[in-house]
């Protein structure tokens, strides 16, 4: 059976090869089990060197535990937690955080995904009020599900609202890796050293087969984090086949150089369709992903060749998602198709 | 580098070769994620023609997750689920039941592990009396944490005992392939057709690298438990993988293959240290592991040489887990070692 | 010591001595604790008189636990609940029922505290999506926190709605006397006849010490709701107390004659201040409560004679409630101080 | 109607006249919700010139949500709570605590409903261990449910225990007056002074109507409990309501009298009937209970005169609970039936 490529999810895609082998190469004899081996220690030992040795390193299986648990670990269950109305833990995590954390979310309206300051504003009162939901977390994604990326200091302007309130700033770093090759920046530049408090870092969406990370940049929130995570239900017993994983995926620039793909290909595909009739593209492309207004018509004729998914129904706008492993030549034919159905 | 089997968690294996091509074979490609791809119809096919068309049934990450979102489909909050005291769902997962079900669990004291109507009736009462917690399940595990194994009339007992108080019957099968090598017996013969409602279908505590399954014997208990799964943190998006390691596993009897030669290993072990003076076997050896009561000196030193727990700190009762990779002569190495340290 | 009265809220008010002396007439000797005694099955008779023998209700505390409980009654943690931004559940209630159901809250802005067909739709999508929390209730409060009042029609298009799609509808009736007083209608025929599924039936604003009623309108979503009350911390011992409140509560329409009156002052207070210079009241004046934007300057002055709460900083816009024991006298003065500084 | 007083429970009872006057005097004008009146700061004044001016005092509507949200501000969800067998927490709860705060709880056999350091070691282990409910607190009843009364030194060892452990001591006083009043000690000498971190503080079962404080004796364990409270659906609007009664609760030793009578006539009871063929008391008189085993066919006889529970239906073995308000003739009255019935 051969799959075909679409442009549905960046999670459609299967592993990377060089990640496939690393954890062939792990797959011999006995190691003790949840974390407490040689493979861990070397892929945190690596994850430190970017992140500093400050910060303190929890792996799990997906990144909606990453982001549940991650927010666990700094709120207690009368807090809330702001974020963008399209987030995934507003949107696509049925739930998971007011039921693992018993916090509000507060999601707002935003045009491009992103929170900034004036729009996080509208939630901030009602600080010691006791009938009020205690605002303690800002939560942001980065790149956001609109495909957009957060500048540095759009991150500190909000890291710093945060602090002036003594709230968090939580980043759901799913597409962390597209941002960063978006941005031209390593990862600490634009979470720890921007503010982050705590991050959830993904591989997923970039190569990977599982596994996300948790990182928090301060040990002091994290100082109990072991028994949020288990019992959390996210504690690998074979731990060492996320571990080799994230190795690899750190090693060589794999994680970039996947990344720098992606984002490539949807700039492609972007600039390609653009000057189409009849096609609107309605966010800026700085990742992986393009967003636009396709005629309705032509919506089911196209997902029979390429699957993706109608990001909004009533405005007839798409969701397109490139991965490491589209190619130009699919991206080629995809719009040749979509300017022949549009036209 | 090379790492040592030793006895301390079947966990702590690797993953078997076929399983692990399996893996390889699907890595093509881009398949809808979260399930809806044919390597997971497939998987989902060969279950069904074990555990019957009526069955119903999910894929998580682990262990604790499918036994913690099972209990979750068949309980509400008020009600009680009665186990254990050594069971897993109650030792060995962090208060993750209580959290994510808020039922209260009543853990009870056995001999072997292994609940019976008598011990399991100590708890059966206060039904319609709004201030008690409503028994709502009974949990098994199969094979038990001692090693030991349910006959399927001890296992009808409890069903029959849970059907007569409106109750559901849990069977934790982290070890099931075991149990079902130790009684020679099918699956769904000690499962379905014994009265169980909702289980957890393990394997890699046999040679898989993560995945588990939630199995349901009525439709109407898992209505909604897609949600539950979502939210519970457990929705895989590349389930491909999953699928692919169940799919090998339930083939060409790989899952039986393992089980059997764990089990052997622990019944030569048994057999080999049973006469040693100082040495006294605890529980009866009806799956992959061995119970023993060993000269308290001598622990750290044979732990230095292959790792092992302490059981029971007071007793000096050690736990010896066998996996399918254990070979006799590590078998017969470990028992020497032992006869020298305990002579 | 002498209390003031004041418009801060009418639970700042006391208890009608005819409920206190209702109180005092049940208590001697003893009765069985938790409900079972001869006072609530009179004061439940009472109510079914009202609400119809396939009514099912439950004492609770406050009305903060029967809304949240009765929202549990109808949902499973992976369902959301629509309701207006303004809404005591959203803003009010610290999370609470967030922490006790496990759901998401969606709260969406209103023009005047009213949730419509319209703005609810905003929500009503990913229905059957496992990504997305399930659309399960929408919850409306009558009277509104903004003092306005649902019509019999907007409560049916609301159900209306609800019900196509397998959704139920949710009453905060914290100040729900006070709407039938200005509808000029009795409870059911704008609650069980216009398609409420479950009510929280409130009393301590106006004019008892404490306790709340959930009423259910069928008997299948409530069968369970004595394990869900008992478990929110909210079965009272001594219940006769509660029971006897409600009794005379809804005794020669006591309840009609204080929200009458309530209404009346409020009605009297909006006439009187309306073209006043400086002074814009902003929401129509259906119930016990007036609304109005006045100069900011003069809030601190007020104040200091009355107690009030400011209900929008930024837009200098206060909250006058009015109680069953505020005095035709109070409002003149009142008026009077406020013209004198607004002037 | 002529209410008859019974044996069954000492909240079946109704309220001390005190108190009710009480409750009468403060209701006049209005004063500010939620507790930040003067009232409540009165009542406050009062239970710190017991508690010491370090304790921080919250008033809840009843002694399960005492319990539970006390539990809930010293605990994380990964905490287990070690309580007797037979404590309210664990029997008669519904599981509230492990719904509300996440915890496992380990309840453990006692003779006497009382624990020791040696019961509770039972389960002193795991710390640090990802895998297992790390041990938070020590929780006891002070009078117990089965009417024992733990002394001084016996609190103290269970308070070392807890600080060697780094967990808290937590007390259920739903009948500390009778405690007290067993004990000859005011309330601090065996709470604070004992080591005791958080108190539930119980007036319901001796007199009062509804209302109870949980009282810390470490500020930095209460900082943020209004939002718990509140988030718990415990808190008053009508908090003077509250207040007024514990005034006068603690107001010229109304508790004490009122405690020391409920003890006598226990103590009373115990002394007629203890050498009544076939009743055999089986728990020390210390409080306001008595415990006996008696003849199985006169039990319901017995209860249509007298209403009381069944404790134990295997033993036969019923609980018989004096008030404020039982007369020394219905003691006698009863004794005597007993006598005839039994003999």
């Amino acid at each position: 059976m051969k799959n075909k490529r679409g442009f549905a999810s960046d999670n459609n895609s299967g592993v990377h090869p060089d990640i496939f082998s690393a954890m062939a190469a792990v797959n011999e004899g006995h190691t003790i089990g949840y974390g407490d081996d040689v493979y861990t220690a070397s892929a945190m030992k690596k994850m430190k060197e970017i992140f500093g040795e400050e910060s303190d390193i929890y792996f799990v299986f997906i990144g909606t535990a990453a982001n549940v648990l991650g927010l666990a670990a700094v709120t207690q269950s009368y807090n809330s937690v702001i974020t963008a109305k399209t987030s995934h833990i507003h949107e696509d995590e049925c739930g998971a955080p007011e039921k693992f954390t018993g916090c509000k979310l507060h999601a707002l309206k935003t045009p491009d995904g992103k929170l900034s300051p004036e729009i996080v504003k509208q939630e901030l009162y009602g600080f010691g009020f006791e009938h009020h939901s205690q605002p303690g977390v800002i939560s942001i994604t980065q790149a956001t599900e609109m495909g957009t990326v957060y500048t540095v200091d759009e991150i500190r302007a909000l890291s710093d609202l945060a602090r002036n309130n003594n709230m968090y700033l939580h980043m759901d770093g799913a597409r962390i890796a597209n941002a960063a090759a978006s941005l031209g920046l390593s990862f600490e530049k634009f979470t720890r050293d921007a503010g982050v408090d705590v991050l959830s870092f993904g591989g997923t969406k970039n190569g990977m087969m599982y596994g996300e990370a948790v990182i928090f940049f301060n040990k002091k929130l994290s100082e109990n984090f072991k028994y949020i995570r288990k019992q959390g239900m996210q504690l690998a017993s074979k731990m060492r086949f996320i571990s080799a994983q994230f190795e690899e995926y750190l090693s060589n620039d794999l994680w970039l150089k996947n990344a720098l793909h992606s984002n490539k290909m949807a700039t492609l595909l972007a600039g390609k369709i653009k000057d189409i009739s009849g096609v609107q593209i309605t966010q800026k492309v700085e990742a992986n992903g393009v967003f636009a207004i396709i005629p309705r018509k032509i919506i089911p004729i196209l997902q029979k060749e390429y699957f993706f998914y109608v990001w909004n129904e009533d405005r007839s706008e798409v969701r397109w998602m490139c991965s490491f492993d589209t190619s130009e030549e699919e991206v080629n034919d995809f719009a040749v198709l979509l300017k022949k159905l549009a036209g």
